[in-house]
């Protein structure tokens, strides 16, 4: 039993420099940038306040298991931008060997039991994975529009590839945060 | 339906304040304090992995919400160090005034039933608050023992203080969790 609780320590530990991944999107005040913990969080809250968007089906706490583990490989491979530039073949190979050594500090059969809620989560197929991927996009657009656009301008990003980029993931999961948010952008571009 | 997501935004929204309440926690790497946020993660997670640390009858899942909520006072009422000198009554009147604006911003259903999972948590008297709050007493020590002492030094925190103030709530709520710790505290303070 002692094994096992150094083990899950370790991960615990490990997991704490999750609070040091800095992301492309700012606090609602603009202060600074958020990190990818604080950001988990906040997802986690979305999920239970928002639960009522979701198809029904939909199980709200494994949404929100897969939101606490959904960031952890950023760990080892960094958050990407949105809105950035990526090489996208290469950060899959990234957060793949990220996950091997994350989740692989911990016991045996937890290792399988989260990795698979992590693949699960980022192959978006299941309706519990589909929807939390909604709001994993559904928050960065909130944010930013309430912090001058957030990130917008720092990638000088248009009307047009925000709904592109995020319209279609947040309509497929929750269409009624997506009928919310999208004339919001039109009123938010439309004052700049 | 418009109106109901407009009040859950508005407290998604006023919730982002939590990322900006310092703990007096440091990060497990000594590089600078906690936020109540992304502490709330931490949590989250470590109730996730040492959910075979609860008492039968736990659900976890309940737990875990009211890990995301348990904070969200403190954005009004500020953090209460639990080694500071704090005067007790007043902070819960502070708390109960900063409950009934933060989770008086939800739609009438979800207040009610957010603030009844918060003032479950702060009763401390239902097997998931009490495991819940014994995390949250587990969490800083784990982080002060791999950061220097982290708030110990800065509040000239000794062995017997720390074990009287954290010790009972864990070992109440998860005996393994304290069984792990104690040894370790014995092993810290020793050496200092």
């Amino acid at each position: 039993m002692s094994a096992r609780l150094d083990a899950q320590l370790a991960f615990l530990l490990e997991a704490d420099r999750l609070k040091q991944i800095t992301r492309a999107s700012y606090l609602a005040d603009r202060s600074r940038h958020e990190n990818s913990a604080e950001h988990s969080w906040h997802l986690t809250l979305f999920a239970l306040v928002l639960a009522d968007q979701a198809p029904e089906g939909v199980q709200i706490d494994r949404v929100i298991r897969m939101l606490i583990l959904h960031d952890i490989v950023e760990i080892d491979a960094g958050d990407a931008p949105i809105h950035g530039a990526v090489d996208t073949e290469a950060m899959a190979a990234r957060e793949q060997a990220a996950a091997d050594r994350l989740f692989g500090l911990l016991p045996g059969d937890q290792t399988v039991e989260f990795r698979a809620l992590w693949e699960e989560f980022e192959a978006a197929e299941s309706p519990d994975a589909i929807f939390a991927k909604s709001l994993d996009r559904f928050q960065p657009p909130v944010l930013n529009l309430h912090s001058e656009g957030g990130s917008w301008p720092d990638y000088d990003v248009t009307e047009e590839q925000v709904r592109s980029r995020v319209g279609p993931k947040i309509a497929r999961g929750a269409p009624g945060l997506w009928d919310w948010l999208s004339p919001k952008l039109t009123a938010w571009f439309g004052k700049e």
